[in-house]
């Protein structure tokens, strides 16, 4: 039996056989979500998904990436802008033109003097943080709940003892308060925003106190650059062929942007999903965060107990607790 | 005056001007650890740096990698089994087989079929953390002591309170204490441990109570996979070239394995850098962790000022405090 860490025989042969007698094996946190009854994913609307079409490879193969927009209370002002780039066609021939290595990929007008379309929103700085609503904290607070109350059950439900409780209380270098609403994971205290997680999608700007157009986009494909929070607007996530960003070749120049207009990649289009005729909408859902299965799929993320797995670690941080999101096949 | 985030004339031009009159702006992380005295500075030994030359990459550029071994009490016993690996020459003609987006990429032998040098030791799971020396604690207080004497003097120095302090007594989901100690991120209580950061190199194996060979090695191309820490040897670190194997093509069957044997990367050959001639062994130092400038360094990190950013996070995680590496001319 092989592992995960040492090859492709491996890959090919995950599932463990059971014998008689033995407790089955502790499924992975994405068993978990893989198993999960259908009722707790949830659909995404193709009116909160951007489709990013990158000229194809050198190859000719097809290069899509998706993106998901955030709910309100964030980053409104600065979707609405993107939401008019997009119906405006307004990236159709733009680029990427800065791949830098453990940190993001950034497209847009690589002139800076293509002529936005009239009528975009300039957001304040106060938009980059939300004042958590009475229902947010409800829900931050009723899926800890859930999750004690989970964790507890299925644990007295296992033949022996073998978890280690998830009992550290401040596990945020960043946040004293930390977890999932609707699909996404928040941070913060008195005030709440978005977290820079890996695929987090975000909004460049100039110095203070430009906050951005939304014309200008990056996504994260390194370590979670949590010290952008609060000083830049997210706007989403890449929950589909990030490996169409996070594989291309690094910009030799500093920070990362390339030298020359041939390295940069061409964007053949940016649309809203719903733009896109229906058949051709992609469809994804993510796994309720209020639902037992993310409970328990949090839970085993923080505390794996899979075979290959000798110490859970006893915590996860935010980042390293990816909501699930997976296609749907088309109507 | 463009900033990082938007566009090449931005890269172009980062050094703000600075007024009569106005405060000289804050420097950024990087800048901090460019302006180090010399004698901050630590060169790596040629005897710890492992080189990996890839086969050159499509237009016949050369792809080197240098991975920095650690020091004791850390993983010896499979660092010795690579250095004897290396000096067989037995990872020339292997291949890079696994690249999984958003975690790791994976080199060694796809066959699994040749046969290993004799002497490599079989190193005990026990071996994955280490009992902290009263020297390593020595170490990690005198940093944190250093740390706020050398932050407190220079908020002192600045001519408006500008700072907010990295008050925060436990930062950390999947540990108590954290620090650095001799260059290198640790984290811990009773045990201490290396920890998987972005960059990191650990090496694969089968399940327990396998540790692996050190045949099999593999590097984080994404956010810290902390839950591997204590599960799996870290033996070191990408300091060069991470880029020749972060852009790779992402392997598109289970777990990133790569589906065909034309699609894995040839590994020319892998070599301790002391075995390579004189003239071809390239050289780096690192930014000592109990220097003055590391602690300034790190503040900085959890706290930027610099002009693109208008709140400071207050914090950081360890693996959002890379040690600074260069590459120093060869004598």
């Amino acid at each position: 039996m092989k592992h995960l860490f040492l090859t492709a025989v491996a890959a090919a042969s995950l599932v463990l056989p059971v014998y008689a007698g033995e407790p089955a094996p502790i499924p992975s946190p994405g068993e978990i979500a893989a198993t999960a009854p259908a009722s707790d994913w949830i659909a995404i609307a193709p009116s909160d998904l951007l489709v990013m079409d990158l000229a194809p490879d050198a190859k000719g193969k097809a290069r899509r990436v998706v993106i998901q927009l955030m709910p309100a209370p964030f980053s409104q002002g600065w979707i609405g802008n993107i939401r008019k780039l997009a119906a405006a066609h307004w990236w159709d021939g733009t680029s990427v033109n800065r791949v830098q290595d453990n940190y993001v990929v950034q497209w847009g007008d690589a002139t800076e003097k293509k002529p936005l379309p009239a009528g975009l929103a300039t957001v304040s700085e106060s938009e980059y943080v939300a004042a958590p609503s009475a229902s947010m904290l409800d829900t931050l607070h009723a899926n800890r709940k859930r999750k004690e109350q989970v964790v507890k059950q299925w644990r007295a439900s296992q033949p022996f003892a073998i978890y280690t409780p998830d009992t550290r209380k401040k596990v945020d270098a960043y946040s004293d308060i930390q977890g999932f609403v609707s699909g996404w994971p928040i941070a913060g205290g008195s005030e709440i925003w978005p977290v820079h997680c890996y695929g987090a999608v975000g909004v460049g700007r100039n110095l203070s106190p430009d906050t951005g157009s939304g014309a200008e986009l990056y996504t994260v494909i390194g370590h979670a650059p949590r010290h952008l929070d609060r000083n830049i607007a997210l706007i989403g996530r890449v929950i589909s062929g990030i490996e169409h960003l996070s594989s291309l070749p690094r910009g030799t120049e500093a920070l990362g942007f390339y030298k020359s207009e041939a390295e940069r990649v061409p964007i053949a289009s940016i649309r809203i999903a719903s733009e896109l005729p229906a058949v051709e909408q992609p469809r994804f859902e993510y796994l309720s965060t209020e639902s037992d299965s993310f409970a328990r799929y949090a839970d085993a993320r923080a505390n794996r107990r899979d075979p290959f797995f000798i110490t859970p670690a006893g915590g996860a941080d935010i980042c390293n607790i990816p909501v699930p999101v997976r296609p749907v096949a088309a109507k």
